[in-house]
């Protein structure tokens, strides 16, 4: 069941001023790490209520408590729980997005004041939060507008789950996620969960996301003498915790990203010519990593070597060096006490828990074959448990025929290098499929200068996202 | 020719009134590397003036110039220059000492006011630069004006160089002492240097120090993307700079402090039975490093290879990174563009110029093995030659003899680790024997907090210098 062309239509015809509320929506600078802009949080809670409600949806603003910024105790920006439709023949879909975003300056090197959203003559639209995550929860609302204003039914029931916190660890809603998807909560009777918040890889083909990669951080913190020492009068007399934790830190991952602490690699399988042939698949290039990252410096020539990487492999990043000298110039200090950081990005079955043993025991007998008399210490600093989903359920159906029908074509089946913890926090808390149904394109440059979301991708977004409900409640009628 | 016995008991009888003016030297807070504080090093250098000119001694103060620091246009601090006696049968002994101090301030950790010279129970005297440099300075003005009061002549023509900006890479002075030292120039006709400015090994024996480590300064910049990447999204994509630069630092030297650089280590000969003799002849343990070091952490038990690791063997020390994440918590960037830092400390025959081609060569060949993507450059940031002299010169015989009358002991015979760049100054355009002869303790902490001088080092201190005036008198009388 396709949508209406009424839909369709209307979608188009209201293009315009679907674009003049998204710039109101820009205009509001609801940075939520940024404890100035706390109340312009506040301000895009109260519009994000007040648009739903415009629209028939039944809201609840949600306070979550206080936390501390920047020495500041402040309250948390209430969340936006809708709710539309309790037909026991309708399947129950809940969508989440995030009305807050990064932090963005003219200063940084915008080309025009990031939070007017300018109308570029190319059809972009540049503002802050245009793409991340702005444009994907008016998206969900220009579908309700048709449906309020033509007094249509949904095809399914619908509940929204939208915050202020996401750019800033979502500090408060895994409690009210567990809380909501109990017995009588909020989020009871849901089959299944849509979010709209990541990307195309290009600029080209849509995507469907079903997986996420999980992250764990450590710490490596080597210490020796009780104070920095003078590197001419201790050079070569003692041993410097530096010299140890640069050997350490270079026993983690060798050049090509392979993952040298034994047993972690091995706990991925490797691909066989059908799952190559998924990544085969993606309409992605080396030139296009090589674009994003902004040289010619990828792993390897090989697209789906490339792609496995970010997508089914773990990775392992050196971040640097906490203790030692970091400014410019030149310090001729040995430090005394030094913390080398790292994290890896973990895929199933890894989780944090079962990588901590392996890292510890690898560093543990590195550290013991150097022979220095400096102490060291493993030190475990959070973690994320990866996300994959089955991309042959009738959530990802319902997405791969909506995709198709908007856009007439297939779209791409990813995996995401980066993590959306609160994926795994609805997937578990409500036992129900999740999918991942990005609107913008790869170049949006969501925390960068400069970010926009494309006028087509906009307008063509919102029939994905109308016409998937309809999927979703054909399949439901089956 | 000891020194007459009249002064030996002046300097005894006049303890008291030395600590006081020493105590009035301490209270000008004369800090070289803080703009705010230049008024008062231009104070400390009138002070020296007139104290000098007080006991007969010609005086010059020469303007040296500007420089930038700070964002701040700054007048350099006049250099105190002074010359007592002309007599051609007397050898001309040039003084060298500097009257700017380290910072301090009461929070950094001091028991008293850093300003105010507070005498301890135990006969210490704290003060910022009781030791480091002004107590050395008074130590020849306590000598001279024995001489004065009595109308005795010295043994020897003087001449004297007190600079205010040592503690900040000594602006200015080489360029005066190149010019002083031609024909006509102030420091025309002097036949030997003291300088009294750095620290026994212990606090046992006195020192004679006879060698200093040069040190030359190293980035390895690696750079990759265009801007800092996102560690989900690329990790495992692409050639991390961080990766490489880890891997190469690792390459430069062992944990026990071997300099793997191929061709460094080698330029220096292996120690004979004869000159170890020299290094276990030293009043100097294990013990005492590992206690200065705060830890139980050298590099050997044996007593002979931790003191050659200091005083005869080039180091290499790696200093931190520049670029990576440094700060506390858990960052998840990839840096785009890294820079490691390091230096060496040299030895004789090392020159930065001709370690550089070995450093070069190595750096390159390690990265070109790694088959990174990833740009790489070597940059030197800057250096200066080791200085070693020889210690059966009458300067240092004159030296020994006076230790020997004051301590009634044979001093230690050492090399610094660290550099004191004025010292290759004078002995290179002089073309004369310079002796580091100094009056404090190893732990006096001259750069630390509690800065303090025994009362025994700046009163027998004295004494030794005005001893060390009368046998270089004598050695020119045989
Ligand atoms: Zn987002
Ligand atoms: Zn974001
Ligand atoms: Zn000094
Ligand atoms: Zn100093």
């Amino acid at each position: 069941m396709p949508a209406p062309k009424e839909f369709l239509d209307y979608v188009d015809d209201q293009a315009d001023a679907f674009i003049q509320r998204l710039s109101e929506a820009v205009s509001i600078k609801s940075v939520s790490g940024d404890a100035a802009y706390r109340p312009d949080v506040f301000k895009m809670s109260d519009w994000v209520a007040k648009q739903f409600r415009a629209v028939g949806v039944e809201i609840q603003q949600v306070e979550i408590g206080n936390h501390v910024m920047d020495g500041h105790k402040l309250e948390l920006p209430k969340v936006v729980l809708g709710r539309l439709g309790n037909d026991p023949r309708k399947k129950t879909v809940l969508v989440y997005g995030h009305f807050d975003v990064q932090p963005a300056n003219l200063s940084d090197g915008w080309s025009t004041e990031p939070f007017t959203l300018s109308v570029q003559p190319n059809g972009q639209l540049v503002g802050r939060g245009s793409s991340d995550d702005k444009g994907p929860i008016l998206g969900w609302l220009n579908t309700l507008q048709y449906h309020y204003e033509n007094k249509k039914e949904l095809p399914v029931n619908l509940r929204c789950c939208f915050e202020g916190m996401e750019e800033n660890g979502s500090e408060g809603l895994d409690e009210l996620v567990e809380r909501e998807s109990k017995p009588g909560g909020w989020f009871d009777g849901v089959d299944c969960v849509c979010i709209s918040d990541n990307y195309w890889l290009n600029t080209r083909t849509p995507v469907l996301t079903y997986g996420l990669r999980g992250i764990t951080y450590y710490k490596l913190n080597v210490s020796g003498p009780s104070r920095d020492l003078h590197s001419g009068v201790f050079g070569r007399t003692v041993h410097e915790p530096m010299t140890d934790l640069i050997k350490l830190m270079s026993t983690l991952v060798d050049v090509n990203g392979k993952i040298l602490i034994p047993g972690i690699d091995d706990m991925v399988g490797i691909a066989d010519e059908e799952e190559r042939k998924l990544y085969e698949a993606l309409d992605y290039s080396v030139q296009d990593v090589e674009a994003s990252a902004g040289a010619p410096i990828a792993l390897s020539s090989d697209k789906v070597e490339v792609l496995m990487g970010r997508m089914r492999m773990p990775s392992l990043s050196l971040h640097g060096i906490e203790g030692a000298f970091y400014g410019p110039g030149a310090k001729t200090v040995i430090p005394a006490k030094v913390s080398g950081k790292f994290s890896i990005r973990l895929v199933p079955p890894q989780t944090p828990n079962n990588i901590l043993p392996l890292v510890k025991a690898h560093v543990e007998s590195e550290f013991a074959k150097l022979g220095s008399k400096n102490k060291f210490e493993l030190e475990e600093l959070h973690g994320g448990k990866p996300w994959v989903t089955k991309i042959d359920h009738w959530n990802f159906q319902a997405a791969r025929a909506a995709t198709k029908a908007v856009y007439n074509k297939d779209p791409d089946m990813t995996r995401e290098g980066g993590s959306i913890p609160v994926t795994l926090t609805f997937a578990e808390a409500l036992g129900v499929n999740v999918l991942l149904l990005p609107m913008g394109r790869g170049d949006d440059g969501a925390h960068s200068t400069n970010e926009k979301l494309d006028r087509s991708n906009f307008i063509e977004g919102t029939k994905l996202l109308g016409t998937y409900l309809y999927e979703v409640g054909a399949i439901a009628g089956k």
